[in-house]
């Protein structure tokens, strides 16, 4: 299979071994700078450096340490000054090649690096491939919180080429298959269904086209595309308790349970669909279980820098069935009591597993 | 005299004084954040807050200290952890209040806080008026050079009141009317004789009116408005060389007898022309005089980082006539050889003031 797809002014290009878009990189314009990790660098990135360079085109390629850790201000300052160093202009190629994380740092770069430079994504996640790399969302963390600071900065071109996904860690799988579950629960329900039995090129190509509609509608994060935010208010607060020992899609795996739970009890959803929520995310390996000695305050605090937010409280995304979230007047996410949300964070807590 | 503008998605208002656009503050989202410097805060600053605090609005200053040394990324980080500390949300509102360094900073600040918040701006000195808070350009310094990081991200709304004009500094006037003198030079050269007989609220709407003209033609800066760059190639590398001792306006002013001087030797300007041109930048009180321990290598290794340069040399944007850049195919700016280079730093070094 190869297909592309536009989302927003970034084409995502499909395709199934990294020979059938080499041509593409040729292209570029130089000099080339991959960011990667040290993980990915040794994998594929010194490898296709080399054979950039074999077709005599100039490359750099800049690793950072892998893991969320690195999606700090003082990387970015030292991203920026090894470009700097080999005095990169403002006309060369930055690609992202890795997950989450170095898409999102890698883009963020791009962005502010002499007020913009051109950004490609080679994402080898699952996550990168149906979140992270595609929607123009660049971010890094700070002490206050997940993402708090970065831009918006549609990639170019995206190619996504599950041949990646060979090597793939179990707990990488999960990190992604939470936000595929996300967008099955939220946009289209047979995701759930499809992704749990073989998580091919088909789910993910399905995943992405997801997004794309609601990041069409509203790239700018106003309205529906808070939909994507689905699990994330808890996720992120949980993410930064656990000082990001607790993985993105686990997070996030709980903060839908929550969400699930809040729909539940606010009358939006049936006891059936919230029933059958729980056993689809313990079928997918998720675990309800979270550290019993976070407070309920250590969790509204974090909340005051949930990015939907608004008079220093987070909001919700609810469902009111699957593939279906509440409107709320166009706002797609709410204010929850203190006391339901409380209760909400007790059967988290209660949960075996 | 009151009209608008509008600069791509930037209304530009022109009042007489504060209290005629005072309305429009109280229409903005809350909690207003001003960013400021300590002088501005001290004149004008901290009675603007208190007027809207007394109309019940939620407003904070964050306030740095004056000169471009504050463009750096320290400051940049201590501003967003103020707005962190205070729990800033994304739908709140951040005013420029203040010079060149006080609206590149906090336009680049807005644009990068929670992925971009609403900026407005309020400039108060003329180089802020005429360049600095409109077309969207911010940016920080870094130790490789001027302006070396930023993003594009235009201010909703900017207030232009000459007012605020009443207390500048002569500095400051030299300041702007070098970026003044810029636009009569490449595009509007009636400016060049009103601007030196009276500086009023027509010469500074004129100056927004022409570069308006350029940025809604390339707002990206890949061509046309690289016009608004006269100067600039010479004029970075000297401040940045000074440690940015000398001012923006002195540097530009320099810079553009150096591009002068290119035009002319390169066969582009007449005599006339260039002969006319050093007298009007003499008139309005700029000296051609540089350190003269400055090599032409510093100034090299310095146009390295040129963001307009490619093949890490700096491009030139030179003059044809009064009002006419030369086009280059579309680049409007080129590479001028070594050798003519160096001939016209040492010609601006041999200047006697």
């Amino acid at each position: 299979m190869k297909a592309d797809i536009f989302l927003g002014e970034t084409k995502v290009v499909f395709c199934e071994t990294f020979f059938s878009f080499f041509e593409d990189l040729l292209k570029l314009s130089e000099p080339i700078v991959f960011i990667t990790d040290h993980n990915v660098k040794e994998l594929i990135g010194s490898s296709i450096q080399r054979l950039l360079q074999e077709k005599k085109r100039s490359v750099f390629l800049i690793s950072i340490p892998p893991g969320e850790a690195s999606k700090s201000r003082e990387i970015k300052e030292w991203i920026e000054n090894e470009l700097f160093s080999i005095r990169f202009p403002k006309d060369g190629s930055i690609i992202a090649l890795g997950g989450g994380v170095v898409c999102d740092m890698a883009g963020f770069v791009a962005s502010t690096y002499m007020r913009g430079v051109s950004f490609y994504s080679i994402p080898t996640t699952l996550l990168a491939m149906v979140d992270a790399s595609i929607g123009g969302k660049t971010g890094i963390n700070t002490s206050f919180g997940k993402n708090l600071l970065g831009s918006m900065y549609p990639a170019r071109q995206v190619w996504i080429c599950p041949q990646f996904l060979e090597s793939l860690p179990k707990r990488e799988w999960l990190n992604g298959l939470s936000e595929i579950m996300k967008i099955g629960f939220t946009l289209d329900p047979e995701l759930l269904s499809l992704a749990t039995k073989k998580m091919d090129q088909i789910v993910i190509f399905r995943s992405c086209l997801a997004k794309k509609q609601v990041v069409d509608e509203d790239y700018q994060d106003r309205g529906k595309r808070r939909i994507l935010q689905f699990g994330h208010t808890i996720g992120h607060a949980l993410e930064k308790i656990s000082s990001y020992q607790l993985s993105h899609g686990e997070a996030v795996a709980k903060g839908m349970a929550i969400e699930g739970f809040l729909s539940y009890t606010l009358g939006y959803l049936s006891k059936n669909k919230w029933d059958s929520m729980r056993e689809i995310l313990k079928s997918c390996g998720f675990s309800f279980q979270v550290d019993p000695k976070i407070s309920f305050s250590q969790i509204q605090e974090s909340l005051e820098m949930d990015k939907k937010g608004t008079d220093q409280r987070g909001r919700f995304v609810l469902l009111q069935d699957f593939g279906v979230v509440v409107p709320f007047q166009g706002e797609y996410c709410t204010h929850v009591d203190d006391k339901v949300l409380c209760k909400a964070w007790e059967w988290l807590k209660s949960c075996p597993i």
